[in-house]
C-alpha cells in the first residue's frame, strides 16, 4: 500500500475533511505544505517546524539533485533521515525548477537538457530520470514529470505542451511502478512505499484541462495535482480551471493544487475540495519582511512600526506573536539580523497553518461523507 | 542594591564558584556570556538561548546606539523588554567598537568623535554619554568608557592610553552614580538598579596593569574587568596580564575578562578566578562553519563530512548533536541555508556553556570560601 485517503466529511461545496494515510504520517487534510527547497524550510529548524504542527513538507527535486545529489541522499538513508524530518514529505518532479531556474534548456520528446544555475554544468531530466531521483530521495509522495505551461500560452502552444505532459505522465507512471519498491525505507514501514500523483496541465483552456484530467484518471495515479496555475493569470482564471477539473477527479484520491497561494486563496480552494496545497509565499515573503496577519498584510520594514509594541498579529498566538513586538521584528530586519527571517517565517507559517486548521474544523461540521 | 556576589567555594588556584545576584537573574559563575551585538544572539531565537541555559548575554552599546537608538529602546521599556530577554544582560561602553568599526575617529581628553560605519554620520562618545546610553539601554551591568590599548603599543603609548582610561573611568563612575537610579525597570525590581564595572588597561606592561587595577579599586566600582586582551598578543602574555591583575582585585566583586577566547582559554581563566567572560568566537566561527567539539575543531565545510552520519560532536547532547549529522550541517552550509548559522551557533554555544558548567562543578568540589 502506498497512500490511503479516508474522507471524514464533505461539504455542499465539495470541500472534504479527510485523513491522508502516508507511510511517515497520517496527514489531516485540507493541508498546507511548507516548502523545504534544499532540505530545509528556510531559516526554521525542524523542531520548530514540528511544533508549528506541520504534517508534511515539500522538497525540490531539482535543488536536491544538484546538491548534495540524490545518490548521496539515498546513501544517507533517504531525505527524511538526511534532514531529520520524521513526518511526511512530497517531492516535485524537478520540471518546474528546470524551466524557471536553469539556463539553456532544450526540450525534446525525450526530456529536458539544461545547465545548472549553480555551476553551469550540463544535465538532463527525463520522466524516468526524475522518477529515479525521486525514488532515491524517498518522499512519501512523488510527482509525475510534466511541463508547466507558461502564461500566456495560445491554444496551439497549450496543446503541444499538453501532448508532452501526457506522454511524460505515462512514462513517469510506468517507470515509477517498476521502481517504487526500491525506496530505502520500505522495510521499515512494513513494505509500504511511495505514491505518485499525476499533474493536470492544459494552460487556461477548460477543455484541455478536462481532457488531461480524464486521461490521467484513466491511468490510475495515486492522486491528482493541478499544475500550471498561479503563473501570472488572473485569479478568476485560476479558480475557473480548478473548478473545471475537481469534479472529474475520483473522490477517493487526494487532490493537490500546486504553488498557490495567498491566504484567502488557500482557504477558498480548500473549501472547494482541494486537499493539499503548497506555496513559497509565506516563507519567501517573510524573509522580505511581509507578514500575513488577521488584520491584513504588514510590511514590517515600515517606519510606522519602529516603536510599535504590539505583536505582529494581535489575534495570533504563535510563539513569535506571544513573545515579540513589531518594533523588535522591524529592528531585526533593519539590522540585517538572521533572526529576522526566522521569526517572520515562523509567524507566516503559523498563519497559513491556522487557516487550514480553521477550514478543517469548519468542514468537520459538514455532513459525513 | 545593584549586584551582590556570593562566593560558594574557592580553589587553591584562586578559582571561585559563586552566585552573582543581578536584578534580572542570579547568575551562577564562572559564566560565559554569549554576545548579542544588535539585540540578537545572531541567528538564534531567545527561547533557544534560554533553553541552552544562558544566564546573561552581552549587548553592544555602539550598535544599539546607532540602530535603533538608545532613546527608542528606553521608550520601548529598555533593552530587556525590547528584545524580550528576561535574564541578565551586560552592555559594553561602546568604546571598543568605536575604535574597531567606525571611521575617521578623533580621540581627545573629552572623548571620541567618529563616523558611523552604517551611514557615515558624525557622532561622539564621552564617558558621560556612554553612561547615558547604557542607562537608557538598562542592562544589569554597564561598563566604564575606556580606550582599548592596541597591540603592539610601546610604553609611552600604553601610558598615555592608560591616562585617558583612568580619567574616563573616574568620569564614567561619577556620571553613573548620579544617573543609575533612572533606569527604566528600577521600580519593577524593588528599587534595585544597574552596576558599573571599571576596566583595567595598561597594554602588556605588568606594572601599568597593576597600577590601573589599584587605582580602579580605590574608586570602588561594583566589579572589575580586564580589557585590552586577545588583541593579537601571544597567549602567554594574556595569561601573564590576567595573573598580575587578579590578586589585586577585591574578593567580593565580580571579575570579568573581556573578549576571550578559545575553549581552553575560558576554562583556564575560569579556574584562576575569572568570574565572567564573553567572546564572539563561538557564534562568529559557527557562521563560518567552524565547530568546537570535544574532539577538536571541525570545519564543517570540508568534503570529508559530505556523508558523515555522525553528530557534530559525539560527546555532546545539545539539540543539534542529538538530531543532525555532520553531513546535513555541511549540506546546509554548502547550500547557503540560513539554518546553517543557526544550528552551528547552537552547538558552539552549548559547547562553551558546557565547559563553564563543568568548571563550576569542579570548583564546587573545592574548599568552601
Amino acid at each position: 500500500m502506498s497512500l490511503k485517503l479516508e474522507i471524514l466529511s464533505e461539504s455542499a461545496l465539495g470541500g472534504r475533511r479527510a485523513r491522508l494515510d502516508l507511510p511517515h504520517q497520517v496527514v489531516e487534510t485540507p493541508v498546507f505544505m511548507p516548502v523545504g527547497t534544499a532540505g530545509s524550510v528556510k531559516a526554521v529548524a525542524q523542531d520548530v517546524v514540528e511544533s508549528l504542527g506541520v504534517q508534511i513538507i515539500l522538497g525540490n527535486t531539482y535543488h536536491l539533485y544538484l546538491r548534495p545529489g540524490h545518490e548521496a541522499i539515498r546513501r544517507m538513508g533517504g531525505l527524511h533521515r538526511f534532514i531529520s524530518w520524521p513526518r511526511a514529505m512530497l517531492t516535485d518532479s524537478g520540471g518546474f525548477q528546470v524551466f524557471s531556474l536553469s539556463q539553456l534548456r532544450k526540450v525534446t520528446d525525450e526530456g529536458v537538457q539544461f545547465r545548472s544555475h549553480l555551476d553551469g554544468s550540463s544535465h538532463s531530466f527525463t520522466p524516468e530520470h526524475s522518477i529515479d531521483v525521486q525514488v532515491a530521495l524517498g518522499a512519501d509522495i512523488c510527482m509525475a514529470f510534466d511541463e508547466c505551461t507558461e502564461y500566456p500560452a495560445d491554444r496551439n502552444r497549450a496543446e503541444e505542451s499538453l501532448r508532452l505532459t501526457m506522454a511524460w505522465a505515462r512514462r513517469s507512471l510506468n517507470h515509477f511502478r517498476t521502481h517504487r519498491e526500491s525506496v530505502v525505507w520500505r522495510d521499515e514501514f512494513g513494505g509500504r512505499t511511495q505514491s505518485l500523483l499525476g499533474i493536470v496541465q492544459g494552460g487556461m483552456f477548460a477543455d484541455l484541462r478536462r481532457e488531461c484530467a480524464e486521461r490521467l484518471v484513466d491511468m490510475e495515479f495515486d492522486g491528482y495535482a493541478i499544475g500550471g496555475l498561479s503563473v501570472g493569470e488572473p485569479r478568476e482564471l485560476t479558480l475557473e480551471m480548478i473548478s473545471e477539473v475537481l469534479p472529474l477527479l475520483p473522490r477517493d484520491n487526494p487532490r493537490y493544487v500546486m504553488g498557490v497561494g495567498y491566504p484567502d486563496e488557500i482557504e477558498q480552494y480548500a473549501k472547494l475540495g482541494v486537499d493539499m496545497m503548497d506555496c513559497v509565499l509565506p516563507t519567501r515573503a517573510a524573509r522580505h519582511g511581509l507578514l500575513f496577519t488577521s488584520e491584513g498584510r504588514v510590511n514590517i520594514k515600515n517606519k510606522q512600526y519602529a516603536e510599535d509594541r504590539n505583536p505582529p498579529d494581535p489575534n495570533c498566538d504563535c510563539m513569535v506573536c506571544r513573545r515579540y513586538t513589531r518594533a523588535y521584528l522591524r529592528h531585526l530586519m533593519q539590522a540585517g539580523e538572521a533572526l529576522s527571517g526566522t521569526l517572520n517565517t515562523i509567524h507566516n507559517l503559523a498563519f497559513y497553518l491556522g487557516i487550514m486548521e480553521r477550514v478543517r474544523d469548519e468542514l468537520a461540521g459538514s455532513v459525513a461523507g
